[in-house]
């Protein structure tokens, strides 16, 4: 690597460090161009050098919270001594409660920073995201052995919705919401609700 | 009613028209108290004496879209004859989707508008929400015949959290989500895992 090469890498780290604390304490909307080329001592062309758009910044800041969620569920299963599909499917649910709860504006900027299935996502940043439902699929086959594998992925898309949804109204303390402790109870009798759980 | 009492109320009927042709055009965001003045003709002050603040005119607007949903929920029931409990809920939520993909952004406001338990938000707007989750709790009981009201309660937020869920992540149509068909099929597969359909 040149030392060109150099520099421009640590100004890519750099970026991303500064962007993922910013929104950790004020939430996706503080994070301007101007305020990161005021922190890192850049300008503000070297940003969009660096990246397309503020938006592929953000997916960058998003990866690592995915690794962070992912490093958790990943812990929450091996805590678990020989698990029945309900036990880990209600870790896995559990674990993205204590995750949105814990790092409530990285969570919440996984689902602001705009895209969706028409707009140009990274491959890796895709992928987070399969693998994360592919955690989810696993269990789920073996609570219900007589689905087909689409039949499952897309079950598994109704849970983790479901999941979210419980979560983000809990989150965001609406009306039709209730405080974090009940939410660990909805969560787990969901979980327990689906196919034959004795 | 004096003259002067008359034109206020159609004033303030005329605002919150506007209002809601404007979000249902352009979303929540839109509407800006500049805009509003212009459309009805009175001047800004006119405005913020009629309404706290905008949150307030948006929360007449969003009763305006609870009616609308409400009757749509209550036409979907009536048109079932002698159904089970898991055919009334099942019915209820598809209303919910329905309604969501043919009026994204009001039903979008209903979410947007800044409002939670903490804030000071009007009775009559609590009891919109109260009757719309009263009418998930009926059938919902009869679905779980042994659990406590204050545990139906609970189910029954759950429950609404969930296909909040499926058709926030479906209409936002985020990478987690799945066509406007599948969520039809994926309402029903949660609904019908709920107790015991059979």
């Amino acid at each position: 690597m040149s030392v060109r090469e150099e520099r421009r890498a640590k100004l890519r780290a750099d970026l991303i460090d500064i962007a993922y604390r910013k929104i950790g304490q004020d939430g996706l909307s503080s994070v301007t161009a101007r305020y990161l080329s005021s922190e890192a001592g850049c300008a503000l062309g070297a940003i969009y050098n660096m990246f397309e758009d503020m938006n592929q910044l953000f997916m960058q800041v998003n990866m690592r919270s995915f690794e962070k969620l992912a490093r958790g569920v990943a812990l929450s299963l091996e805590e678990l001594s020989d698990p029945s599909p309900h036990e880990q499917l209600n870790a896995l649910a559990q674990t993205y409660l204590e995750y949105a709860l814990a790092n409530q504006p990285h969570w919440l900027a996984l689902f602001d920073i705009n895209m969706n299935v028409e707009s140009n996502v990274p491959k890796i940043y895709q992928d987070s995201l399969a693998s994360l439902l592919a955690l989810i699929a696993t269990p789920m086959a073996d609570v219900f052995p007589n689905k087909s594998e689409a039949e499952v992925k897309l079950i598994t898309q109704t849970v983790f919705s479901s999941i979210h949804g419980i979560v983000l109204l809990g989150v965001q303390k609406r009306l039709s919401a209730v405080p974090a402790d009940s939410l660990r109870e909805m969560i787990r009798f969901l979980i327990y609700e689906l196919g034959d759980a004795t």
